[in-house]
């Protein structure tokens, strides 16, 4: 089986790193790509990494040229894509990279993006703790995969969200650290922030310094952070410190969180809320104790590697996650989610082997 | 005046920067430098960039050729300096930029470096806010640099630990946040882990990537970072989890600390507690609200820049400190330290404009 | 058909490259896997980024180990594997990503290396154009593949030096530029000189700066240029001015090559001459005129990418050539080579899209 | 004797290296800064690097502004400045560290720059040798410092040009280098192409990977090296093949130029020309045989270091120099060109020490 694909925003950085992971795809059919400015020229232009893809030429982003293929990426800055999804009537699947459709409440985000709210669609992090109800009211624990089979709309995850989400969801999940009081740090590249020419962005402000931004509280991933940790089960309402610092590494997400350990835990039992929510995991695996991460360790992998700490004297566990923020933190899920959804083995396409050093 | 200077250590890292910043001191003379291995050879070899400096050649490492200079300042691994320092009779004047003599509790010394422990100088960070006890009991607030006038041997701090001390000892001398529970998480540059031939710092292993090290509170500047937030008056025992991570740039240190709010506490009494400590200084400076520092404003110069947000969801202030690790954070201290202990003026020599971009 | 194969020297970058290489390729089955300190030590400690290697253990690094396998791949300093290959009695394929086995004079090999001669094995760049000559002395243009085809001992190419000699070769071997005077400098990353911890080599030396090395024709890679160039039928022998600069990246060449052009010759056959020779090429690609390729465009392929200006106030064709130096410049030059020599089809296993930003 | 001294185009990165250095300069006073987009900021928010200017603010680039300053320091995109200058009637000195009044020949402006011509001012480049002719035709050798002893009008140079220039005018003025057929690749940041945003200086862009531009003898410093070539006293018109390449660092040029040694001429012959051209000379530095310089031994000094050496296979002369294009590349560079002109000690306020590692 093969099916025809389109992706849209293809000249930007998370569209190129869709269309590398397509082109290794078996059963995926690069079919179509769009563009804005770039629309008419040859996609090569703005991805020449790309050499398979020569042939390719962009297009407008327009319904009529994305409807009709079996499935349809969007690559598109937020608010981009809320107003064309609507009009796809006859598109088997469509994944959004984008924030339009990952927040299951209007109020998160009128207070951190405004605009037009569109529905959530089916959260695209397979690895992720989800908590249900028995009839009873007792939990039960699953992962966000089961929701995604047969789902044919898929919101993929913002790349930060999704990295402390996987950081912490298992913890809560097993009730070992505290849903409050949550604080993370990460290391970022700038390929997150796209393609977009902006001085702050430019290579000279950006090499041989470390800087921060949306920095107390601001960052518009915070309530999709939230919004999963609650998903995983927290007692209480999840709060977090988030502050993000861009660092000379074009790709690349190191999140550090912290979280308070629920008193009377061991050390073992923390890790082992960990280690048994990822134990079948191929792409997001826990290192032995002692070992962490490096997001060299990751780059163009669809891994997420998490190392864990527990600080006795601090009482809170350390969790560091490593991951590509193009890859596993945006079209690696887009694509592993997409088989899922389409009852294609999850792992199709998709590498665990990073490019290092 | 003219003070006869040694540098021990000079062909490693902070030997270099303390050259480069001494020899546009003009009080103070280079005299003699010293090295290890490349005793008997240039200075230039091993700091290539210290053009005005190609005349000296480095000497071994003794107390029979440190001893005699008015001043003396060790940039040596941490263990090596204390064996000497007590053998420097005729030194007015000896700055450690090692760790030997900066941990007031032996039990510190045990359980983080081991070994001989040697008896604490005078702390070399002259911002850094300290509580007296008044005869009545009540606090009297000053700075470090009270203790430091006179000083005849002083123990310039470790980078990490200076950074995270002036960004929090404020809010703790205040009384406007609680000094347990604090989350540091530090973007650091590999020189901070000196000149030493090591895989794990190899270029090619930290380029493109962040990674981290010491994760779990097992950093040896935790005890020094808890013992200044001690000495700024703590309500009890600080904790901190402490997670540095390297990033690929030379220099460098971005310190995101966040601590708990004092319940009750209004976002303006945070903030008056930081500007009203730093109101009057020259290198340790306060952003204006919504402005956050990057290690690049503070590259070769003598400043701390402070950027300072309260995240009210999450109930903590977030504390952004930029520094130069080799400049602020070591030899800039040091050089700092001894203007004031010898009753030169501070700033001499010292500049607080950074080489950006 | 799978083959069993053996990679000595996995710990190290070289290693490391072929052995994720080997890992996505469907006819090789890796079975052995040696190391020298490492040896007994897990493989992941080393390669963190080869997670679907987990379950392979460093062995010694001995004849009897490595004996016995389809194919060995040694990724040894040079010297190393020379003294190994003659023992290597059931070893269907040998290719060495070493120099032992490039030079085919011996006067060159003490020249540049010293120590004992080994003998040359059939040299791994395919798309090497090289000059034989016909019964009648006319000279016959073929490319290296048809040396490699059934070959059972390959000598990887320096990295280098292909990348030069691609850039060169087909410019003299059409007689449109001159062999003499050719002049060579290239922007190279420090995981060309491997993993051994090296003052020089550190992160702190590397990060911000531009640092060249062997400079005024003693890198060891020139005799192999020249020997390349003469392959490719230069009419005398050629001379090169070569010099490489260490830049801040972990990966990558980008070698800037000007040669004279010879009088008479235009613009358009200069640029045939180039795009003749590659145009049946999947791996080394001549960009249309006016482009120009960047290293990243490169990072994890197996591709060369070639653009190429005439220069007519200069009288120098200048091409720029960038590859990976661990993917086509060592470890996709040696499987490449090994597909051909096994009759396996050439691109198997090898990707020409980049990891880029 | 304190100048009053105004800084046109102050936001960008040669107007804050200018002002850092300025505000170390114990003769200029900083009065008057403007910008463009930035006008009626504080200086601070463009240049937060810069703690000594905080007080000032951005004016708008009119001639009523900068008029009437004792000295007035342009840094502007070319083409900007030529309109102003003419209008400042009573400014004892401007420096324009654009391209505008360089060129000597209006065909070069016209082939590389295009719109109206400017006259050329005196060159900034005080340690270029230069070659006069005496009246009985007898060449005499000076350095350009003392055509700048006086002036009223000083172009700085082009940082590419100047690197290059002063690589080799001291072969070609000895006569013991051929100034036909050289050769020049340079390594350089992408801060020498200023704060403009755009994609291609992003740095998702840059990082990680070498960048070539301006391919083929197009980059618009070709024509200034010529000049200063044929100034040096070059028998027969200089040629030069000239490509730069961006590498991920925010300064600094690292310039290999080579040049064919004119036959019968030793080593020795070639060194000494050199060696005696800047023996007495402060910021230009030739560093002993087998040392070359890195671009971080450079970072924020006025130096440019030329390490050099002899290829008697390539029958080539590789001159490698090294220098901040910043700093002496540009704002030095008019920094020591206006204390000359001004009689100020050439060295005043510029340091020959750098910030490294």
């Amino acid at each position: 089986m093969s099916y025809s694909v389109a992706v849209a925003g293809a000249s930007g950085y998370a569209g190129g790193e869709l269309l590398r992971l397509l082109a290794q795809h078996p059963e995926f059919e690069i079919r179509t790509v769009t563009g804005h400015s770039s629309a008419g020229r040859p996609l090569i232009e703005s991805q020449p990494q790309l050499r398979s893809l020569a042939h390719l030429t962009l297009q407008e982003t327009t319904p009529e040229v994305l409807d009709g293929h079996d499935i349809v990426f969007f690559a598109l800055p937020h608010g981009a894509s809320g107003e064309f999804t609507a009009q796809l009537t006859s598109v088997r699947l469509a994944v959004d990279c984008g924030a339009d459709h990952r927040l299951t409440d209007p109020a998160d985000w009128d207070a951190f993006y405004g605009g037009e709210y569109h529905e959530a669609w089916t959260y695209g992090v397979p690895e992720l703790i989800v908590a249900e109800r028995a009839a009873d009211g007792a939990p039960i624990w699953t992962h966000q995969r089961e929701h995604l089979a047969g789902a044919t709309r898929i919101a993929a995850p913002g790349c930060n969200a999704s990295t402390v989400a996987l950081s912490l969801a298992p913890g809560i999940a097993a009730g070992v650290i505290e849903a409050h009081d949550i604080v993370s740090v990460l290391a970022v590249g700038p390929s997150g922030a796209g393609k977009a020419a902006k001085t702050n962005l430019l290579g000279a402000e950006l090499m041989g310094t470390a800087n921060p931004y949306a920095v107390g509280g601001t960052h518009r991933h915070i309530p999709e952070i939230r919004q999963a940790l609650r998903g995983a089960g927290a007692a209480g309402e999840p709060s977090i410190s988030f502050t993000p610092v861009l660092v000379p590494m074009s790709r690349g997400i190191l999140a550090t969180s912290t979280a308070r350990i629920v008193p009377g835990t061991s050390a073992a039992q923390v890790r082992a809320a960990w280690e048994d929510a990822y134990a079948a995991e191929t792409f997001v695996q826990v290192l032995p104790e002692g070992q962490f991460p490096r997001t060299a360790d990751t780059l163009g992998a669809n891994t997420c590697l998490i190392g864990l700490a527990v600080d006795e004297a601090a009482g809170r566990v350390v969790v560091v996650a490593a991951l590509d923020n193009l890859a596993k933190g945006t079209a690696g899920a887009a694509i592993q989610s997409a088989n899922i959804a389409l009852g294609i083995p999850e792992a199709t396409g998709l590498s665990i082997n990073g490019v290092a050093p």
